[in-house]
């Protein structure tokens, strides 16, 4: 059975089912009639990912367990295979699990007995953050086809960027990369263009985050970083007309983006955000169906029985 | 659209009219129809203030998100505002904050699209604190008018000196103030009294909370602050008969007040607690009405339509 | 009214009868029809029992408040009472504790208006953690008597061991300690066997964790542990056909038990977990049901109500 682990495995059609589901849940609230229970199990530091699988999760009805690094079992050196047997045994239908290392799921994939959702590996995959980042993208132009996609930062300690340039591509965008020389990874083969070159040529400009905590010391590439590889005021006027930019979370301010550019007409960074909930609610279901945890006649659309009554809707954001 | 952020904006009639709410949520339990989300963003240590708002929210049937600051994006240098449109782009319907800021409301109030309620900014505002403080004053006494309410302790470091000052003089009592010479605060416009002659005419006695974490250092004014400025079991003993003792908790046994009258007869500390609720869902359910997420006819009383079962009620403490 | 606190103060009776009810909640789904709060209120790290606690709460409707010593008013210096008096006012209709002094009930016991229920007792007692055991055993053999059962590892400094020794020799068992001579307990009246005679003997090996965090330094008894005292390889060959082995979690791979064993044929040891929600669930009720604050008729099947649909089912594990 298959987990939801990483773009890599994942085909065009199976990313397009995915967006199309979360698509329907933008339009209209679903719930579960059953109970089902999640384990989010995060052994990083997070607030947008994590929270956003939880809404995700009670959004469906689903019952969200958190487990806290920092307050538990992990401080007597249990491993990561022995906590994720926990929650399976104490009733979790799904994982959800962020860990530092990039290849974590490797001693759990063929041991588990519920699905796996990978919430970040280390420097190597975060494919949920893809798919936020493809649907947001696919309600601006509608296709990939032959998009411009410059994915900008740093490239060598991001799993955004591995994951996306590789989903993207699959959809049939034209990915580069651009960033500081200390930030390229040689071996991942796209080509490089120039921050410059980017603004010009890029529908789809995707600043990465500085990642402070994953440097071991503030890097030379991070001084005076916004002017050399930044958006900045200057270099937002010169991109073309229909570009939006997007950003994984959370800013810099003034460092990967102008503070005055974070909410301007062409960002789609708190969209982005919006749009995660609905690709994990996506994600979920699709993996619970898989299992057979859930059937398709356990998802129904919420207050359908009490007379149609108007349901909440999440704001609408840029 | 007005957020609910400090008692200086408020008027009369709308503190009676959440009071009042807040007295119908007492008597009966009642639940939204609708799905709700709200976040509660704390950035300062708390158990019952953070506890009263999610048990408020969960008796509402309102999903609960909590922000663990220590294990999150904060300490990726997010400011506070990215953070707390981040909950808006996730889906939070109302923001429920508290931070060691006075005036961290500023960078919000007119950049957010939902509502935020004030759980405690810095020295300066606690204002659901004064609602249940004020509530707790109403079912004792029916009336402001005339009431003799003196505020005790330090008043210097305490938003909550602040707040309900200002709230029970717009509500018709008498608002005094008493403590050590180091914790007066001259900025503010209410008479000060001895301890003795506090004793003496009060009929509402606020003890204050010793802040000992606001202090850099054990303030001189605390040695022997019980004998001196606290609540000794003969103090007690000279109060008028009908006079009541509040405190917001935590108590600091043996300092603010013995710790025999901690649950005396005239004590309403524990009561305080079991009001904080009640007002937390008046305040939540206006705040939602007043921006049109939910409508009076998504609140119904809970089980209504099972048949009348009896409902949970919650133990009534003295 | 009756707290549920140690195995001491259970009748055999009152032991089978929550073993029957835990079973009846390990064939079908039940839910509480009126809203109740539990307050978790956990003052040393806990993964396993803590989540148990709160699933067994989530499979039954009920509210479950988790409080976080590490970010909280225990930093204010509150004591154990103040905090589990807030939750009783601020609506908790259940307080589950663990907290690392043995006798922390004392100060609560006479003195709550609401049921307390012991998640576990510094040294002393787990009562939970006995009736999860007892019922793996019960599945296992059908009947307590007579059956030989060694409790090997760490007893001088192990909740589990005193608890189960009690509970298990009240079912009927016969119950031996074995162990290095470091961690015997003089105080503690059951006979002592070797770990090679605990081998050839036991019906029922249950494995006690190595708690390093009790210890002040590593003592010597903990040097090649694996080898003199723990569960090897070899060991294991030598069992009884039938008998199984237990151990309350988190293990230590290589030290009490090889890690090639931990999930062997006679092993119980993710059963055991899958069982604390039931058992824990049982515990739950009884406890709601003895205080008045829900009656049998507040218990329905899940689901009943909808034409029975086919509920989740927790995934059997071995």
């Amino acid at each position: 059975m298959k987990h939801f682990l990483s773009v890599e495995h994942m085909t065009k059609e199976e990313i397009i089912a995915l967006l199309d589901m979360a698509e329907k849940y933008r339009q209209d609230e679903y719930e579960l009639t059953k109970q089902v229970f999640s384990a989010n199990l995060f052994f990083e530091p997070s607030t947008r990912t994590k929270m956003s699988f939880i809404v995700a999760e009670r959004r469906l009805g689903i019952e969200a367990l958190e487990f806290n690094t920092e307050n538990s079992s992990m401080k007597k050196g249990e491993t990561l295979y022995d906590t994720a047997k926990t929650f399976e045994a104490i009733g979790a239908d799904v994982l959800v699990i962020r860990h530092e290392s990039d290849d974590w799921a490797d001693e759990l994939k063929d041991r588990m007995n519920v699905p796996i959702v990978n919430a970040g590996a280390g420097k190597k995959d975060h494919p949920t953050q893809s798919l936020l980042d493809a649907i947001t993208i696919y309600q601006e132009f509608g296709s990939f086809d032959g998009l411009n996609i410059v994915i900008a930062g740093d490239i060598k300690h991001s799993r955004v960027a591995r994951s996306n340039a590789q989903m993207l591509t699959k959809l049939g965008a034209n990915v580069y990369f651009t960033g500081a020389p200390d930030f390229m990874d040689d071996s991942l083969a796209y080509p490089y263009v120039t921050m410059d070159e980017a603004i010009e040529m890029s529908d789809v400009l995707m600043l990465l985050r500085i990642q402070h905590e994953r440097h071991d010391q503030f890097s030379s590439s991070t001084v005076n970083y916004n002017e050399h590889y930044g958006l900045t005021i200057e270099r937002e006027k010169k991109m073309k007309e229909h570009a939006i930019v997007l950003h994984p979370g959370p800013v810099n301010r003034g460092v990967e983006i102008d503070t005055t550019l974070v909410e301007c007409d062409r960002s789609r960074i708190f969209k982005q955000m919006s749009n995660g909930v609905y690709v994990r609610m996506a994600v979920l279901t699709t993996q619970l169906l898989k299992w057979g945890i859930i059937h398709e006649h356990d998802i129904k659309k919420r207050n359908s029985t009490f007379g149609g009554q108007p349901v909440t809707k999440m704001r609408s954001v840029n």
